[in-house]
């Protein structure tokens, strides 16, 4: 793949820039006949929106998806379904200053060495807008799931220093909270925490943790394709993440064997389960029917209306003090970001898994 | 890919399991014109092999290596490189009475749940075992970079509690720890805990760090094809990995967008530099000439010799004492593999990145 | 890839209806720094486009193209161009009455058998117009082999029983004649046999013939990715071809060796030269110099206003008699699509080998 | 891919030259539950082996092949499936003199174009001996296709000028003739003009002809993934192989379309059936249920004993008398290589279309 295309099976082409014409998506790889309107679109691309917080850009944009192929009567057809989201607010000129400077933490001076020139308005093809595509992929991803049983839930669990407790987290809280977080006393603090950095003109980061529950077991290649690895590879791919951690994640160098094997009884249905989850769902990189657990890390925004130090296009070192429309932590906006990419990862691995046994074949195919 | 093949312009096909008659690798897409001969491959296997230390399985294997295509007269011919060890040392019978037991924190219940049986000796392909490809692959990745100038080592920074202090470290120390920890104090520490470990009966786990000096500026592709996201899917398809991170990594949750941006500025030479490396030498997924650092954390070894609850086959709840040789720690040995992963993932993305400017293009072919 | 994604290095995800809101393209792996606006694709989609003639189907659109993205200030900035073309001339209706009805020589069962149902309007995904997207991402090939000297050139070199001799074709023919046959004279006759055609409510098929030139040797892979491997591949996933060939092409089968082995020469340049042809500028996969020389045969249009024997999707059997706008001989149309496909394949062998040779990346890259 | 990757999901990976250590493959993507045994593969490496006739070379090898990883207990695994055949009979020195010529018709000047230098040894990786790793590997995809009832049989269809007529062929005439014609007649009066071209120190070409019968319709990806196109890259990917043509091929060009058009009809079973099969069992990409017949032109083998005009590495014009031993003509040991290819990419697209439909991959998994 030459960098916009991602997936085996279910494959999709993200394109379009922050202050370009529009941005979208192709998806190539979507079974037949499943029901499928924008509206099912829309919603996980409003999730994603600034919305009405204070932690979020000024900037607002509709983002209203439109379906431009791949659907007939309602339902998908097989072939690929192309959707658009076009750019209305556009301010290019607060860009036109910084476009021979290199922005601390942000991708201007890579891509001018990849590239030999760049978009400088708003970043161009390295902004936060270009997770539309994304979203708007991982929203039929998720529908896909949805008819599995399969369901796909993110949060926030940190911002800066303060973290959800596990016992005090529940699902319903999340949509409260303007900061995604399931622990509303942790919220409380974290948006304290929050005003506080944007009164001394500096961001924050975080982390969002992502749970797949309903899994069958056997999801997942084995040595490369294994299913931890794609689903790192997709998470790492979202801008601002550095780090990504599964089940009990780095916390595995300080413990024992004795204490993070989880154990297997039969369950009352003769399931076979594991009395604890440290593996977070996956074992030798395949799927073993408990929930998936796994956490992403996002570095604190690096627009900051602080004067930083720098350098320009022409070699030159400089200060430079970022103007636009930024938000002053990311983590909450990416939550649906996280859903996605993690939607896309297990429902490729599910189609690309169908070819793994004989038995199963001769049963697919009429014969 | 089915599983067991990656890269996509360097691509590597492992085979092979823990007791079969010999694993191996071919290698597609290695430049014509380099010197390369099995004592290249050799010296990086004999870095993986258990070693004369205690802390290491006692299963002895000579692990040689034989290339038995790609090279002519001492150079690679750009054609396929197939490379094979032969497996000397099984001992399957340590295996057969845990045929139809689902050892805990071992992927045996998970193969059999995906492909409906399992090669139960030693692990089959789930065996670390099936490391070998990836380090003789690795090798020759390592080679072309030393061609090109860029250096990769990793060392283990952390086992159990016990953590490389950044100012005690020092490569030369490296290969001096039996755990190959460049803070000899912390290695010793180390070591003591490791005794306890195993006369517990238990294992250890820990954290490898690696580091890849050297690096031009402007390699990887914006969005799916970063060059974070490959390296962070590679080290996750190592058995055992539970997290990764790059650069400042999961501590940027708590840091602010002041504390975390590097700032650029010129050095002697002319050349842009940045004043600190909390990004890991990566910025919107493309290298920016800086080291990049990265780090996986690994789980204690999930072969114990306590007894512990599982399930066989039949859905009958039973207590397994693993048998066999296995290392009570696997982070020392690990050290290579996440060399030979780094190493493959830089090469993979140096070379696909070698059509993104139409200047360059013009220069390569003759025209 | 799941079926309308092409190319490894130049890669192009294609999407679009017969009868949909627009057809488009997303094209990744665009080299940065190329001149490019929507004229230079436009060129390419009149090509495409029915025309004035009467040998081309009634159904005007204007094709008028939009860049979405990937392109700033006139020059291609390396990251994903869009490209879209609405649909405005459906006649949905026509095809109501075969919704139902499995028409002979269309794919109209096979969509069925494979996803259960299909878009009934005009062919859907499997209708001519979907070559948009191939024609608009071909137009960029051919602006990058531009670049480098490279010219395609493709024509038509036989309709029904009228071949173009090779003695009396001129290049400056091909857009005198409607049906782009560079002998005119044969051009004439096949137009007096397809008018007869028309009356005879029948259809005609023919051979385009395309001339790749300005190659450098050594573009191919070995064994899989053979560049006449992948011509040929392109080649047939244009609908209604059912045969291509290099070079002497099916011609070998009654040569011998001696009459077909092209000898090699020194020319006045010092270049390795050929004296024949009949290799048709590959060998052994690898391009060595001379023009490539491929064709391919295109069957008669199976939309005919004849009454067909067929079926209907609840199993009877039924005459149809088509409705609709067809074109009568589709040969002259594909032409633009035979160039479009070449193009494609050939710049993403050119970029695809740009790793061959260690001597060529150490000067890639600055070390 | 790189080049010697070939396939998504049932996915290939050959190595190996002439005259070095040994040849082989490693099968990806295999799946699990197929009884396999050596026994399996080596019936293939059988049938392409020179044989006893004298219409081929000389060389003998035993070509024996070793399974070295993926099958447990007579049964695949799921895991890479490596398998090896060992070069005993190389004779290099045959080649020493042609090191530094480029010998016509042959890969020679176009390896040293591409990679700088190349292994000479009896063509190295162009050597037809290449082939066994495709002719392994085509062996276990056979095998799959036989437990879903899918049947693959080649044969020659014309040597020379002398063409297999369709009511004298009979399957069970081809292991009768050495030249695997099933028209008996032919075969002879083919083998009179064979001696003849040895006696003249010539070569000759032919056709092979490819049956597919037993599949299910609704197999191959519409656009770029289809059916008809996959086969066609992979045939072509077959040294010497100059075109190819799919059911009624470059007939077509004189065809009209109420000749072209095969009717559709309602079986006994209530099954969908063409009156005819023009369309040689694909419908815009995709099998329509009738047998695919597939056909590949391979040119005279361009190893003839005649002296040559060509040039050398300095650029010198010579003369060279091709040595060694040779095959008068391929035609006869490609059939089974033809069958082998034309069995891994139906095999992979089977494997590909699984995902195809939502109440399919419902089924699928056990939800």
């Amino acid at each position: 793949m030459a960098g916009s295309v991602l997936g085996e099976r279910f494959q999709i082409s993200t394109w379009g820039e922050s202050h370009g014409v529009s941005l979208g998506v192709v998806v190539d790889g979507c079974p037949a006949g499943i029901s499928l309107c924008e509206a099912d679109i829309q919603a996980f691309l409003d999730r994603r929106k600034p919305g009405e917080t204070k932690y979020a850009t000024p900037r607002k944009e509709g983002d209203v998806v439109t379906i431009l192929s791949g659907v007939f009567e309602g339902k998908t057809t097989g072939t690929p379904i192309a959707m658009m989201v076009s750019n209305t607010s556009q301010k290019s000129k607060d860009y036109s200053e910084i476009a021979g400077i290199y922005r601390p933490g942000h991708a201007d001076y890579t891509f001018d060495a990849k590239y030999g020139f760049r978009d400088y308005r708003g970043g161009g093809r390295s902004s936060g807008r270009e997770t539309i595509g994304r979203v708007a992929a991982g929203a039929i991803a998720m529908k896909i799931l949805g008819e599995l049983g399969i369901r796909i839930t993110a949060y926030t669990r940190q911002i800066g220093p303060f973290v959800c407790r596990e016992e005090a987290m529940s699902p319903e809280n999340i949509e409260k909270s303007p900061l995604k977080m399931p622990d509303l006393e942790k919220s409380q603090e974290a948006e304290e925490y929050l005003e506080q950095k944007m009164q001394e003109h500096d961001s924050a980061g975080g982390i969002v943790e992502c749970i797949v529950s309903g899994m069958p077991a056997g999801v997942g290649e084995p040595v490369f394709g294994k299913l931890d690895a794609v689903l790192a590879g997709h998470l790492f791919s979202i801008g601002a993440v550095k780090g990504v951690e599964i089940g009990a994640g780095f916390a595995v160098a300080e413990k024992t064997g004795s204490e993070n094997n989880d154990g297997f009884y039969m369950d009352a249905k003769g399931r076979v389960k594991k009395s604890t989850n440290f593996a977070g769902g996956i074992l030798g990189g395949i799927s073993d029917g408990d929930d998936i657990v796994i956490r992403a890390a996002f570095k604190p925004t690096p627009s900051i209306f602080q004067s930083q130090k720098t350098v320009n296009r022409e070699g030159g070192e400089v200060e430079v003090q970022i103007k636009g429309r930024h938000d002053p932590v990311i983590v909450p906006r990416a939550v649906v970001v996280v859903e996605a990419m993690t939607a896309l990862a297990i429902v490729d691995r599910l189609f690309v898994g169908m070819s793994a046994r004989m038995d199963k074949i001769r049963d697919f195919y009429d014969f």
